[in-house]
């Protein structure tokens, strides 16, 4: 199983040739270190330490900072399995060295495989990338972190097999490593953190765990129950640093029948609130089965056109220059992508359905077109909605020109046109007042929005990158006092986002890190990751 | 909130008067634990202390053994609210005194109201019974955990909502109770464990946690996104004894504008597999979107008939009655209970894939019928389909003339024919063995299918208790050979059950009492619950 080759806008190719002094683990001598990455080398070979220039990739490109070495891992170690985790993880306790677990490290916008603790060693799983287990008619895979949505893909293909996978924007990223992050695709299957079933989890102290009906050894029910019997484990090793996963089950799509893509656009900016409201009750009635994404004008733009062409000044882009983008290439202000997956006949009673809950939108306009089974659409969005990995949501990093970066602003939105008009209004407002354009769009999965923001900036200039990052914090606060909380954020805000979860003082990061403690009381697994310190970094925390 | 009058089935008053000597906490002198209900009462006040004979109701009228006090409380306590909860943790923890936490202690069939460690204090939560909240649009509520299905069904009638709950086999339970055990219902609701967003919780130490989005203590989207930030604990506090729920949010249903009830009868025995087959794609395709149930003949029956009408004869009802059962009422061998909801175009046009998808089944018979959005169905389980609460299921209660009592067998089965196949063979032949009819069904979940037995037996006799435990025992026993486990058990064999999850020496159950010592050093709250013990009482477990 092979990647694709990387996109010619691969970040990581962009890096700025930096010197090659790393930072050492904190409290680390260097000769202390180099014993114990020797130690490391000998569990899985001195091909698979990184040390020094080699581990320059594991730099996060898009860091909202000045100072680009602001997350700076001191060195990578690529084991090879389980057992070799299992070896690491004994040095790593021995001599408390925090590592920073990554499946892939494709975690762009928020950190890339840049650890939260600088100087924390990256326990990089790409090596281990086999696609475990198809079945075709219980329709799920058993994947190991280093298979990204292209290896799971093309291993479909290769045995014909008739399950779609459930991308995310950027294809290239690991199965595991986004649905751990949460990530989301677009299709039914587009929770990825719900159609995950079963893994298998390496504990700190070594001990390895199958979760759920995985405890049947025998069993073949891993894959298709999640809860198994006694406590559910699983969504507690999501965004957290309690054990390193090396394998989990995803559940696939069987291709439908038919489908059918639809583009539903709306002239004006407070449109926004019927289509929230509307979307809503669509969703929740069971017709739109799938995440369906409102896109803004510009995010709509950027996929066909550069930004200069509207406007090359600085600050945000003015609104006659919006309306210049809705006029010349015919897109909304606000434009709904939804699809529809089944029967010919059901989904046709269902566009009819869409089509007359929108149809009293003044100035709506409506596309669709529907596909048979084995046709597939052309568009990287479109095949997104069809089950096939694209990299066009990279296309962001250009619309600048030049090389880019971004850094998003994810707050959870109520499904309520009232709040979405309010975060898009904040939102949009704070960023002109940075000189950021409203690029953004709402993913909608029935009760709540992923409400994301990106604020683009050019690569490798400290200026922007530290502005983005201002941005960020005040974005984060703004929300805050309206009632919001980010659902996900970057490295530089991972404390400042749990510190806003503040109820009852804190009382959730209390128990996160009880746990923390329980499971790993020397501190050696991701410290600091969305705000989890263990005992012995606990003085790291910093609300930047 | 009024609980509507108990049916007349009522187990608790069937319940043999037992002497007035109840079992004292392990370790307690009476007059210490006379002390510590003193402490108790001063809290929540005397009358809301239950001493001596009013413990009795606490007591498992279905307890499947000899002795009908295996399990006993030693004395109850009732608060009012999480203050008073929070000071009976602080006398608990002092005098290191078991408490057994039920939200209204309906869970029959899997050991009632009673503690899995005789002796303990059961916490009765049942007075904490207020609906907090209902959104009409964002469609869900704010429950307590006293507030039972029918109580939920009532506030909504009461404030004329357009919103639907998702009633389990017997409404009379508490919608908290049920999701923590992993209850289930009939709608596309009805998993419940995943319904359910948002809890509040004490942990063992006093604290108050606010699960996922609650932590954002001035927020709107505690009920609207599960996780939240960071590592997710909802699943976490199911099926354990990690805290104590004290308001927990559940999705309702928007009442659809049209909804349709099926029935699909198959007449022999082993059309079970092509039925899980086609189910299983119709399920995936999301044609069919809730928990469709395939029931048996004599289960079926029973909703209509006595079952000494067909057979009173000793041992198992033999296969000439079955058919008789099946001839006489009409019935099928296997009956699929389905339901679509939706727009009436689309649901006639699912209707044809699914009578389709069957069609070829020698000796099929289709009834539907279909509902406006005002009209309700007069049967039972029709009414749950519907999302109306009832207390049909109980009539299981008198298909052996006189008092029954049940114990569920409960195996989680992949949703495939052949699995499905197997585990009705096993069940089937075992229960015979045993004296016992196979009365059961299963109950579809998409990828796993939800096998439900009963073990029905004559309340009050001693001989038939033991016999049903011991059929239960066996069928355990003889699940995991198969590679089997089960989703949820009595009291009885819960130390069972969780030594079945055996996979690398029993890590599942080592990271569960991992964390169970980290939220419970003293071990208070709920010894022994699905197999998890705490330290101080891990010499307890015994795989009776």
């Amino acid at each position: 199983m092979v990647n694709p080759a990387p996109p010619s806008d691969d970040p990581a190719r962009h890096t700025a040739k930096a010197d090659a002094s790393r930072p050492l683990p904190p409290g680390f001598e260097p000769s202390r270190f180099a014993t114990v990455l020797g130690e490391l080398a000998s569990i899985v070979g001195e091909d698979n330490v990184r040390r020094g220039e080699a581990v320059d990739p594991y730099d996060d490109p898009f860091v909202p900072a000045a100072d680009p070495r602001a997350f700076a891992a001191s060195a990578a170690v690529l084991p090879a399995n389980v057992d070799e985790i299992r070896a690491i993880l004994r040095v790593a306790n021995g001599a408390r060295l925090p590592l920073w677990t990554v499946s892939t490290g494709r975690n762009f916008a928020y950190g890339g495989a840049a650890p939260r603790l600088s100087g924390s060693v990256v326990l990089d799983l790409q090596r281990m990338n086999r696609v475990l287990d198809v079945n075709e008619s219980l329709a799920y895979a058993l994947v190991e972190p280093g298979v990204s949505y292209y290896d799971l893909y093309a291993a479909l293909r290769q045995r014909n097999s008739a399950l779609w996978v459930d991308p995310p924007a950027a294809g290239w990223g690991s199965v595991i490593g986004n649905t751990l992050e949460r990530g989301f695709g677009y299709t039914p299957y587009g929770d990825h953190a719900a159609t995950q079933c079963g893994m298998e989890v390496v504990l700190a102290n070594g001990d390895v765990v199958r979760t759920g009906m995985g405890g049947i050894d025998t069993g073949t029910a891993w894959q298709l129950f999640r809860p198994g019997y006694g406590p559910s484990f699983d969504p507690m090793f999501m965004q957290s640093n309690y054990g390193i996963v090396t394998k989990m089950g995803v559940w696939l799509m069987p291709a439908p029948p038919a489908y059918l893509l639809g583009e539903i656009q709306f002239a004006r900016e407070d449109d926004l609130g019927v289509i929230v409201d509307t979307l809503r009750a669509l969703q929740l009635g069971g017709t739109i089965r799938h995440h369906a994404v409102i896109e803004g004008a510009i995010r709509r733009a950027a996929s066909i056109t550069p930004r200069a062409r509207w406007y090359d000044g600085a600050g945000p882009m003015p609104e006659s220059a919006v309306e210049a983008i809705q006029r010349d290439l015919g897109v909304g202000r606000w434009n709904l992508h939804y699809a529809l997956y089944g029967e010919r006949a059901v989904i046709d009673a269902q566009r009819r359905v869409v089509e007359r809950a929108f149809a009293a939108v003044p100035g709506v306009r409506f596309a669709a077109k529907r596909y048979a089974a084995n046709e597939v659409p052309q568009g990287g969005g479109d095949r997104n909605l069809a089950g096939i990995p694209t990299m066009t949501a990279f296309r962001m990093l250009d619309w600048l020109g030049g090389p880019g970066a971004h850094v998003d602003f994810s707050p959870l939105c109520p499904a309520a046109g009232a709040d979405a008009l309010r975060q898009y209004a904040l939102v949009k407002a704070r960023a002109a007042e940075y000189g950021f354009d409203y690029y953004g769009g709402f993913t909608a999965g029935g009760r709540h929005l992923h409400h994301v923001f990106a604020a683009i900036f050019a690569r490798g200039n400290p200026d922007a990158a530290a502005r983005a990052g201002d941005l960020l914090r005040a974005l984060m606060s703004d929300a805050r006092a309206a009632g919001y909380g980010v659902y996900r954020s970057h490295l530089l805000y991972m404390d400042y986002a749990a510190a806003q979860y503040g109820f009852n003082d804190g009382a959730s990061l209390r128990l996160a890190e009880t746990v923390k403690d329980a499971l790993d009381p020397n501190g050696v697994l991701s410290p600091g990751k969305q705000g989890i310190w263990p005992r012995r970094w606990r003085a790291q925390r910093g609300y930047t």
